[in-house]
């Protein structure tokens, strides 16, 4: 039996991927040089579309990285040289937080319980950080920061560089890169395919401060910033990249592009909004996260009165397969990963599902 | 026209490729969680297949990185708190060596120029140095380190952790993984897969030292030795992984298995052979690697009194595709790889056509 997934990445698969993975086999492009113009054509297509899709004005670069993890360690290389600031309210903004300490520079944090949101006017940001991280979506809660804070945030610091974790909510968030100076994501969440490969946006400001760092302390040797950068002038990459994955997210995203970022931003909500109806009027459900406006729209998490084991698998059987709670809320939660790889109908049904539990 | 790809990396995919593809896909393994016991097996499934392979010892763990290129940034984080030393004859291991300076570690080094080897009488490791950092099979100059000379060298510093370098070579080398401390290698060259996996195979003594480091200096924060450690023991990793990458790698590795690596290495010898023969025995071609016990294996680089575009171009239109030269030697050069995934009988093809130039 096929099973549809609504997990939080890795994620169901976007339904065109196997047939661009077919082209990918058929065209023997898993054989090209990276360092062949078929290779930085192919490089090309694949930030060409994700810069339409994203709206990534010039100043920013395109990277490719093996996974959003590194993305933090090289964000954290790259743009601080002694200082960094965290706003931490679950798993994933923490282990960013913890990278920083894992490089030896000063990390600071803000932090707020599992469930609850950051405000751009409650922010207090020491005075020496020069890196305010920020977290879009936690995937372990559900909390997501709405755009406007984050972009309020950087307004109220326009000195500090700001990175944003758009890991599981690309390309629903529509951050404006004129205030953004890096953010990063990863293929199997919302582009839905197979994990392997983390893009990061990032641009000269970002650079100029690796640059910088560089003359004094050590910003890594393997996917340097200004290397990477370098590599990317002419559509390469310093090592031997992830090609199939580089050329599936190219495929995926022109995809996206012809639907139109609106019209997925549309759906989305459309399809969250439905989810978190039913949290809110059916007994023995309830949503995690009690302000609406932090509530994420890629992935729902709800609180459940029975164990949450027992659903995922009655779910299961009915051939779709929902995400456990994080961490000490493995069992009595449900996160439910709200992607463009699922329709409207496979929302439906799942909803159709749970009501009838 | 399906053409056949004799270039060092990426490579040719190995014939049984598209069949474990189409597997990964029909069991939807592309969208499993890698917290799950199902990935928990399929991991487990490649380390056990790639330790017989291999044939590593339990005292050894097998990690899985975005690339060889970040093993080399990783081994130097995890071994060396000050001065590493590194063997250069080629641009792969000076890039070993490049990434201990950006990692500002004391990087010693002792060089030959391109096409020539090392013995192991002949080097002198630096008394502090604590890292011997050798490469296998140099890719850019079809220079190899002969196995017992690797052997040797430990043997000659037994005090001192050895690294090696078996990106473009690996399963042909038969370590002897009770000396060699760590290895490494990627999976788009001689195991025909598409790029996008390192592996990084790594004893104990290497996680005490890196525990050891952590004390005083950063180790990284991005899959440091210590976290990568701990994950594996429970057959994950500590990030989402390349679960296709690491599924593909798998069966191959098995399909090797079945196939015995003696026998692997006995046909790649052969066709080695047979490649040399013909380049000595050739007007126009002389190989570039003049004593014989440094020739490599796996990638076999020829002179060419032609320029090397022009042979590179006929050769295509039979539907064959060789490596150039690299750098310098970028048009008085080919790179001839010869992995599993070739025949005896594309080997014998390929050299028809030489012979017809």
């Amino acid at each position: 039996m096929s099973l549809t997934f609504f997990t939080p990445g890795p994620a169901q698969l976007y339904p065109t991927f196997e047939k661009h993975l077919q082209t990918f086999v058929s065209e023997q492009l898993g054989s090209i040089s990276h360092r062949s113009q078929q290779y930085r054509d192919l490089h090309k297509f694949t930030v060409d579309q994700l810069r339409t899709l994203l709206n990534v004005p010039d100043s920013h670069a395109i990277l490719f990285l093996g996974s959003a993890s590194e993305a933090w360690e090289r964000i954290l290389f790259s743009c601080v040289e002694l200082e960094s600031f965290h706003l931490v309210n679950g798993s994933f903004s923490k282990k960013f937080y913890d990278y920083s300490l894992g490089l030896c520079k000063y990390a600071h944090s803000q932090e707020k319980p599992m469930g609850e949101g950051f405000s751009a006017s409650e922010v207090i940001v020491p005075e020496y950080a020069e890196l305010i991280c920020t977290t879009h979506n936690e995937t372990s809660s559900g909390v997501q920061m709405p755009v406007s804070e984050i972009h309020k945030l950087k307004q109220k610091y326009p000195d500090k560089l700001i990175a944003v974790d758009i890991v599981s909510s690309a390309p629903y968030p529509e951050l404006d890169f004129n205030l953004i100076d890096t953010a990063f994501f990863s293929v199997q969440k919302a582009f839905g395919l197979p994990a392997g490969l983390g893009v990061w946006i990032v641009n000269e400001k970002c650079l100029r401060k690796a640059e910088e760092i560089k003359k004094q302390y050590s910003i890594g040797a393997h996917n340097d910033l200004p290397t990477l950068w370098k590599n990317a002038q002419n559509n390469e990459t310093p090592a031997t990249p992830n090609v199939m994955g580089i050329y599936l997210l190219g495929k995926i995203a022109e995809d996206f592009n012809k639907i139109g970022v609106k019209n997925l931003r549309k759906e989305t909500e459309q399809k969250a909004d439905l989810l978190y109806k039913f949290i809110e009027s059916t007994n023995g459900f309830s949503s995690f996260v009690k302000e609406k406006r932090y509530r994420s729209q890629t992935v729902i998490v709800t609180n459940t009165d029975q164990s949450s084991a027992g659903i995922i698998k009655t779910i299961k059987e009915k051939g779709m397969v929902i995400g456990s709670g994080y961490g000490q809320f493995k069992s009595s939660q449900l996160r439910i990963a709200n992607f463009p790889a699922t329709s409207l109908e496979q929302v439906q049904s799942l909803i159709h599902e749970l009501k009838a539990l």
